[in-house]
């Protein structure tokens, strides 16, 4: 199923922008009258009829919209620091939004080597990995926050909090992500996965006085990404 | 903790090739007397005290040997189409290895368009991936096999053999691969993933005649590689 996106959706007269009107007319040689699947990177899924088949900007008549296509039973928002390689987060976010994700913020820890993170390229992999996966929601890519900011801009809110650590705090030892997911009432879930040189000791101190719960991810050693992609697929898991 | 790789431990000696003598002595700058830590790829990690610190060829003395360092407790066994991009398929096994598994096999299905595939790439790729999540044991990698031939040969043994497939097959509805996992109390896992165009109805089949359980790995439509990690990170959850 071919799925094109738009931002401009409006009236009942969608518009495709010109890198997608482009692969609708030159690369899949649409022309008006025929049918399209757009989604709004929003959760809603609507099919049109092509009015105008230019190369530089399709138009098309809303035949019927459907909220919450290809959604999913949680609200998953991953609070994750850039990796040193970028690929490695640009990875993590397109498989992240196949499985099940709806917001990434880009956090910058103490330990953090990386400490400047472009968001556009990213947004770009989402749109894809959303339409690749059959989802109208394209997860939302914040501007990147210190990892202190984050846990206070979180302060307030119903979601369970979590935080992903390597070091043991005496007197709040890290819990099983897979068992406190499973207590979890709610639907919404933060999890924030630190850098390569891990949490410093004053941003996990903060996080578990800001009510950020203390997880591991299990016996293995992974890599920033990979944790957080393992916490990704936790929560797709515990709803499944 | 820096690890290396050697094949050639014997008789209380440990000999590293070329590359590990050169990035051991060239670049961490090791010398004769130095304590370094080994796995032998089969789940062994040996520290040892170098004797010979020649970029061509370091030879080291055993001091101990610990069995099962950085195992997990089941086996599992990956039988995963190659994807059209090889990158897709190598990232994948990077990250299975990181999370755990045992064994991958390539396997070729009549609608793989991909259908050669060199496993030595692969087989450097698990190896870094080991020492980087401290395993001692490097997952095996099989010569490429068909699904039929890779079907008949798990025919015997004792393990838990699931299929993922896309299509519904009314006479045995897929089943929750998560569900299927908990009830199951052996702890020999097999798991295979089909190709861009699904298994062939033929290949289903076979394989529910020859005991495998059909299964979905839930709601999301997820690329080839996708489903393969997220079936590695099911078996990871069911034993964390």
């Amino acid at each position: 199923m071919e799925l094109f996106y738009s931002q401009d959706i409006e009236g009942g007269i969608c518009r495709l922008d010109k890198d997608e009107s482009g692969h609708c007319v030159k690369v899949l040689r649409h022309r008006s009258g025929d049918e399209i699947a757009v989604i709004d990177g929003c959760g809603t899924l609507y099919r049109c009829r092509i009015t105008t088949d230019s190369p530089k900007g399709v138009e098309a008549m809303v035949l019927s919209a459907e909220e919450g296509w290809g959604s999913h039973p949680y609200r998953l928002h991953m609070a994750v620091c850039p990796t040193k390689n970028n690929d490695r987060y640009e990875w993590f976010a397109e498989k992240a939004c196949e499985i099940g994700l709806d917001e990434i913020t880009p956090i910058i820890g103490e330990h953090s080597e990386r400490r400047v993170f472009k968001t556009s390229r990213l947004e770009k992999i989402l749109v894809s990995a959303a339409k690749q996966s059959l989802k109208a929601a394209v997860p939302t890519v914040n501007e990147p926050v210190s990892v202190k900011d984050f846990i206070k801009d979180t302060a307030q809110g119903e979601a369970l909090k979590l935080i992903a650590y390597c070091f043991e705090e005496e007197e709040a030892p890290r819990r099983n992500i897979k068992e406190v997911m499973e207590e979890w009432q709610g639907s919404e879930i933060i999890v924030m996965i630190g850098p390569e040189g891990d949490f410093s000791k004053a941003e996990a101190e903060l996080a578990l006085r800001s009510g950020f719960i203390p997880v591991h991810l299990g016996a293995s050693r992974l890599r920033t990404e990979t944790a957080a992609l393992t916490a990704v697929a936790a929560a797709y898991f515990q709803h499944m």
